[in-house]
């Protein structure tokens, strides 16, 4: 799906929001991709984030996975908006080991109020194929005529 | 609803499983219940886990939320099992301002393979009365056989 | 948790609504309980809303869990608001045998424009214990200005 | 994906399945499209499955959701198994109009006991272009050594 974005400074809007994010720099996450309708971000395993068998814990992929989501459906806000998830549901499909996870959100529906995001988490190795660890399918809520600024 | 836990050890090995995980360290969580089929997580907010506005994030959130789903069921399971999450879906009623987020699991349904398990995170600030700040169910799997040590 | 209706007239509002759907004739349905943001929906089981093993199909439960925390939530809403189904998450915990299925909505949060209900669908047969056969947790969305009765 | 069944016999186990719903003769659904990890279930509506508004019921449409991502997990099962939902997840998009819903189902993961399967329901009118009505992600369960047959 292709979407036009309502505010053309969508991609500083989004960067500008991740970096104020104490949850994202736990995570040593970095923002792969800004697109209209489309985020990925790259989260790199360490113990930090691990369960107790040594894989990342479903939950710090979690807090990837509605990050993307989030700043998927925040990319074609105005920008007078914020943005809030109302849900999130996350299938686990194998253990996420890394080294590496990406997690891709596409908007599915983009609504004045409520938007539908699904989400996706690859692990991958720098070589070889990536595989399927986790999905999301998220709802967001816009919360309009509220800048979604500090201060 | 009340149960009767397969392995008279259940709540050591819930909490030598804890002591394991990374990602409660990371949460600074702690476990303050743990009975046979309800478990009881206890998080204090800090900028470590927050989102944009400085709220916790839901994604750290639903670490707490399932790792004690995760004990919650594994409470239940045999010695020799371990336990993995199969999925969940978390609803967002208010932002987790803290300070205290007390995350509650309590199994719903123990399967020989399959359990259910509810979660609450309620927010408290020490005085006043406690507030719900997001709901979870659960799907927990049971392995059977390999039990859920190191080494 | 307990509730103040928005519209003193809202149990008639709900029955009027809940007599408009083809589907709830189908079912078979009759509603058993509307009270402030907590209503109940009685279904028989019967051939025609059966699977390939003679339960009740998990969709037809769904449709009657839904109806239920649809209700749960307009019975909150203002009078001149409708409610549409935004999401909804259903575990399915033990076969749905029948002969009764008792389906319980009760409204967690009920916002301006987002609640979030949950449902449970009990199954008994008259004498016995009920027994919890699905658990739903849904978000519903309160249209405003556009009452929800036919033109 | 691309999936090799484990019984070459499965399009007529689904299709015999199938026709032991009453479920599936009360939405007067039918089977387009049994492929390995693929299924493809078309209902046509009509009063008996509608909602207050006249649009076809949530609860009606993830019936046919729910038997498509069934039987997509099915046809990758062997022989001597059988299928239950362990639970699935709804998002609504758009209300379901008709007057052709097309729900398909595709496998992203096939376990030995656990698969996890998307579903989308499409609509359409015969001409135009199809709409995306609803989503649904869902966990089947593989029942070992009890063949899916009656008598």
């Amino acid at each position: 799906m292709s979407f036009v974005p309502a505010d053309a400074g969508y991609a500083q809007r989004v960067r500008d929001n991740f970096a104020r994010q104490g949850a994202m720099r736990t995570l040593g996450a970095s923002l792969e991709v800004v697109e209209p309708g489309h985020v990925v971000i790259v989260v790199r395993h360490k113990p930090e984030l691990a369960q107790q068998h040594g894989f990342m814990h479903a939950g710090m992929l979690t807090t990837a996975l509605d990050s993307a989501c989030g700043y998927a459906a925040f990319s074609l806000m105005p920008a007078e908006a914020s943005v809030l998830s109302v849900e999130f549901k996350v299938n686990l499909l194998a253990p996420a080991q890394g080294p590496w996870l990406r997690c891709e959100a596409r908007v599915l529906k983009a609504g004045r109020t409520i938007s539908v995001v699904e989400g996706r988490a690859l692990q991958h190795d720098g070589g070889g194929p990536e595989k399927l660890v986790a999905t999301m399918t998220a709802t967001m809520f816009t919360v309009q005529g509220r800048p979604d600024v500090q201060g």
